[in-house]
């Protein structure tokens, strides 16, 4: 049976297929405390100043800064001490000249007071009053007004996926509940009448779906909820039937298709009778992971991964995790998780495909090294036993072992 | 009020903490398709090999490898086909001399067979016969039993991280339950009169709660359960009360301390009559993070926390995200996330002190360079406004605009 690949480079299929991806996310309300590594559906600006009063960024005097000027240790301004800010409340004084009043790091100033000056650079001289050994600006060791962040100023863009700092910003301006992107539903089958699930001792011929629990976990990593369908057998009918099911009720539908040519073959007949305009591509440059399918069937993304494990994941990793955050409308900010490495051994490419090789870091004589995991026909145990990915780009005929590599992690 | 400081380095301070910090996880099991990212507690063998019969890795014809020797396109060798191997079946029948059998990828080979010639290097000759144009090794695009795991090999050590491959890994083997860590409990209580929790509008001279929110992230991240138990007010007998209910009912306590010195001169007292040995570590050599405070008390860890959102969050980072690993037993792997960039301005420092400068990933003229987020007294936004922190080595005296430095990614 012929086999026909137009094979685009990874990227030139990511932007052909997301030519189709719709990029809206469905947006939901969830409280802040749930809301760590979930997309903003909108921007978000701050309904109000923080701070929203001047406070002291130390442990000192609140002072009016002009009071101060041309204080040193042998010329000491001396100034009374009114009172001391309690913390949490508003000052029930305010600052008159040649007066000061004792403040914690955090307290409020008292009106009139526009400087703190650090106990440290004072002395108390008699009770109720202090002397200043050096002069303050106005506005030292004070947090304005909207020092941290300005009423209405964007605090988030639209797209960002939440850390741990943020939900500290958005605690810091009494947001408690966030508009998100809603958990994309990313429906798995696997297929194959070979296959059976993990629970079951497979017979003799038999093997375990492994797929459709590796792929589950990068998809729940790029923010998707995975949902496995099952596993269906290599008759048209029944995997056309199951994969309708499986689309109908998600977001987005990943087939993990059986490696034989026949078997694939029924996997992109399949997809294209899913709906329109479906099979987009069909064929990465890429080594493992060629056969790729790249489809959108009524306005829904789906893929076709190969079904040996390595390139699953491969394929899992360049094209269902961005498209998982495209359904989230997330906007990627930070570089990809790598290291630098040498290479042990000479990894031998091709020109104008990507390879994707899986790596063990290892040390040796206090030198970062890079190992290749080499395997059989890519099985899965070669990404248990590795650490990352070392990428040999397209444009190159292959990696020199002293190399120096990036090696991205998983 | 005087402020003592014995300051460690950062990696002392951890080292001396952790001589009392225990490192034994409590197990609990969980099914297979929840065990993503949780930490194994014990090490985990194959019960049984994988591939457990020998599979064909290509689409071609299963052979004895000794039939096909000499064979070449000129002089090629006669197979008579006596059957296909079905998918997910053993083959009814086995090889005789001279025979070969139509075998698909991931087929399993019969009896008698040793090897498989791909597709593409045979032809038909007449029904029932092809002729093979190349002679195959024994073993040739064979998986043979064990390939890709051996029975009884370590699969995962104790201590690890599930991947979505080791899901995989798992679920090859028939492993649908797994003994992880308990994700430890973390109680997180906030201390200050003037702190309100974030759903509450601030009166004048009031703040909200910033630092439990984006702690409990950092812990969520780390595999922990993070558990908010609310605000104390700055009163010693209130603060003991809180801070025990919270230890009893967790694994660890981390105490959010308020930044003025008598708050935080309480916390060191409550901390201490919270159990023994008490407080290990106050003060490390760190900017900003310096009044951290590294407790044991009745064999649970406690942590002070400065007050301040980013020396709070340095400190969690350096001191709470490793104990919480450390309570499910996790070892880590694999470097920390950083990418490299060229530096925009200077950073001036002090030898002997570790500086952490938020800083956000910018790029000119196609290089990757890291921009310091300068906020006056380090409030959150300028976390929130950063892509990682550059870490400021305690050998240096500082870095220089234009060096290459390493931006730790959040």
């Amino acid at each position: 049976m012929p086999e026909f690949f137009t094979v685009l480079p990874p990227e030139a299929a990511l932007a052909k297929w997301f030519e189709h991806v719709p990029a809206a996310a469905q947006p939901e309300t969830v409280a802040l405390a749930d809301a760590l590594d979930r997309v903003t559906a909108a921007s978000i600006r701050a309904p109000a100043a923080v701070p929203a009063f001047p406070r002291s960024i130390m442990d000192g005097y609140a002072v009016r800064a002009a009071d101060t000027f041309g204080a040193s240790q042998t010329l000491p301004v001396y100034l009374a001490v009114i009172g001391e800010v309690p913390m949490g409340r508003a000052p029930a004084f305010n600052l008159q000249p040649a007066t000061c009043a004792v403040v914690h790091t955090g307290g409020m100033l008292p009106e009139g007071a526009d400087a703190v000056v650090m106990i440290e650079v004072t002395q108390q001289s008699r009770e109720n009053e202090i002397e200043v050994l050096r002069a303050v600006a106005p506005g030292e060791n004070v947090l304005r007004v909207g020092d941290d962040i300005a009423e209405g100023m964007e605090m988030l863009p639209a797209g960002h996926r939440l850390r741990p700092q943020d939900l500290g910003g958005l605690a810091a301006v009494g947001i408690v509940s966030v508009t998100v992107a809603r958990r994309p539903r990313i429906a798995l089958l696997a297929t194959g009448d070979e296959v059976v699930p993990p629970e079951v001792e497979p017979a003799p011929g038999q093997i375990r779906d492994v797929n459709s629990y590796a792929v589950a976990g990068q998809i729940a990593h790029a923010g998707g909820a995975p949902v496995r369908c099952g596993i269906a057998p290599d008759d048209y009918e029944a995997l056309l039937t199951m994969a309708r099911a499986a689309l109908d009720d998600a977001d987005m539908l990943v087939l993990s298709a059986g490696s034989s040519v026949s078997v694939r073959d029924m996997t992109a007949d399949v997809i294209n009778a899913l709906g329109q305009p479906g099979m987009l591509v069909h064929g990465v440059a890429l080594k493992p992971g060629k056969p790729a399918i790249l489809a959108v069937c009524g306005g829904k993304p789906v893929v076709g991964l190969p079904g040996n494990p390595v390139s699953a994941m491969v394929v899992a990793d360049l094209f269902v995790v961005p498209a998982v955050q495209r359904l989230q409308g997330a906007v990627a900010s930070t570089p990809r998780q790598a290291a630098r490495a040498k290479l042990t051994h000479n990894l031998p490419s091709q020109a104008g495909r990507v390879d994707y090789t899986p790596a063990r870091l290892v040390t040796r004589n206090g030198e970062r090294w890079a190992e290749p995991v080499f395997g059989k026909s890519n099985q899965i145990f070669t990404l248990v036993l590795a650490d990352g990915m070392i990428i040999t780009p397209a444009d190159a005929n292959g990696l020199q072992a002293g190399e120096m590599v990036e090696v991205r992690l998983f």
